[in-house]
């Protein structure tokens, strides 16, 4: 088992990716490869203290795609980017995997170029474990695609419905999706039409949620388009953020405010520990022939060592087929409407 | 100065809109008509304690709207619908401007029925006032739209920008459009064309912004599509209240957690209160030629009461004329391509 990881994607990279694919690598004992600048990444695996007890390989890439680069224009421009290295590990059978947090959009043209799409799938989806008020659900799409039509969402309920069950253990996972309230009348012209599709499959479709339902923990599985998978991720994240600030800023106003926050130090940072993304490590990208995991842009050491983590263990279950059998049973297939 | 309020609109009427909206009208001291089923407002008022003291209208309308209707079969069917009367009577001058807690779309569908568009504006947008790290901002469209073009968002970005100038007291507001990612290049076909069109208006175009960054106060008005909006609005709300029961769940667990929730309680209600959308009250519906409130579905009193309130200020303040002559400023007009 092997797992190649896009040592320059990243807003910490490839330092904080080296670090935490490393103390992956180390404690699940698989085997390593760090794709990126030669001698830099050397150097940071050497500051890792990595190496000598781990199967660790370097393969050189010198090209990087930065995260504010127009994916197309990029991966023109750098054919021998980390991250299509990396995925080219994975097609020629010498990783079982891949890890990038760089540039989303870089790894998504990557991935769908390199490995190529599963039968019955037309567009490939992120999708992101969030935490509910009890447990996790699976958002699907979170940022692959800008635009998509409702056979799509189908085949992105039918692929997160899989990895709800392979990943969560969810045995027979509540499909849902995303809409503005929760009537099946409701919502734009490709919500209506999905609800329509969806409700003919065999998933577990339990009908429309609202975005105020998100965390509530109705349904194991969301569906959406990947802007508004992104952007209520994003808005998410930036809102968890500025509630702990505020928070912060309101308990240090009084003495009973700093007092009670010294008692409840721990339950926050638990509270906070059940909210950070890094804990979830990394989104897998369904619906491309290969396992790709991409991690969060501002990935610290433990969001790579978890995506890393996860990356391995989704390879050990051999996901990809899994998936590739659950889209074949799939019963909307939009090969005549794409 | 006379308000009128549909008081058969939203989850919790008519029993919280007509409390919430006598005691607006007892403190500030204008004239308050109540539209909807006479026998049971009257009912409700007398409750309330209302109606010697304050200047009380009560216009009878037979027909609701139900938040789970189809917006226009549901005007169709019901052609004296509460929040159509009281829209009605903006029109004819016999009120300075109208608030309904009931369903969105039937309330955007009849202010633009009944009081037609401003000039150079194609479309109405809601505009929502959200809390930052700094203050406030106007995030436009949150929800009157279910998809526009990139034309549309200028108009919204003009008309925010009056409604934070006016309502917020900020003199040349921060306008940014949100987005996926910062850059101008990145985001979908629309955000990059109107980001093109922002530029060369006179606005105080910052730029794109981050879902992410949403709260975080870098801007005074936040456009977007109604879709997007209204996702981010009603993620951030079912956030807060998830928050709200983790932290609960979190310190409820241990001795030191609930002894310092005791000392922070204060601090908890604040943070609350500065979060909590029924202190914002309702959402103008920017770009009809008439003024109309549109409050939570969910409004407790207190959110009808705030609601009734601005409806008040921004009618003293001629809001509806002002908004007029910042458009006709409008660098950009979508007459050619809408």
């Amino acid at each position: 088992m092997r797992i190649a990881v896009d040592a320059m994607g990243g807003d910490h990279a490839p330092r904080q990716v080296v670090e935490g694919a490393v103390a992956a690598a180390r404690r699940l004992r698989f085997g390593l490869t760090l794709v990126g600048a030669a001698r830099e990444v050397e150097r940071e695996v050497a500051r890792a203290g990595g190496g000598s007890d781990t199967d660790l390989r370097i393969v050189d890439a010198p090209d990087v795609i930065e995260m504010g680069d127009v994916p197309i224009a990029a991966l023109r421009r750098k054919p021998r980017s980390s991250v299509k290295v990396a995925a080219e590990l994975v097609a020629s059978g010498e990783a079982d995997g891949f890890v990038t947090a760089g540039n989303t959009g870089a790894a998504v043209m990557v991935a769908h170029g390199v490995f190529g799409m599963l039968r019955a799938v037309d567009r490939p989806a992120l999708a992101t474990t969030i935490p509910t008020l009890t447990g996790l659900a699976v958002l699907a799409d979170s940022g692959a695609n800008l635009g998509c039509r409702a056979p799509h969402l189908v085949q992105f309920a039918t692929m997160g419905a899989c990895y709800a069950r392979i990943a969560h253990g969810i045995r027979e996972p509540r499909v849902a999706l995303l809409s503005i309230g929760e009537e099946a009348t409701k919502g734009s012209e490709l919500t209506r039409e999905a609800h329509q599709l969806l409700k003919t499959t065999r998933l577990g479709f339990i009908g429309n949620v609202d975005a105020r339902e998100v965390y509530g923990g109705t349904a194991d599985v969301i569906v959406c388009d990947g802007i508004i998978g992104n952007v209520a991720l994003k808005v998410s994240e930036g809102l968890v953020e500025a509630m702990e600030q505020l928070l912060r800023q309101e308990v240090s106003r009084t003495i009973g405010g700093r007092l009670g926050y010294l008692f409840a130090r721990r339950s926050f940072r638990r509270l906070r520990r059940r909210l950070d993304y890094s804990e979830q490590g990394g989104a897998p990208l369904l619906g491309v022939r290969g396992l790709c995991i991409v991690g969060h842009g501002r990935s610290s050491p433990k969001a790579v060592r978890n995506a890393v983590a996860m990356a391995h263990r989704l390879a050990r279950q051999d996901f990809i087929a899994a998936l590739q059998q659950d889209l074949e049973s799939l019963t909307v297939s939009s090969a005549a409407t794409s």
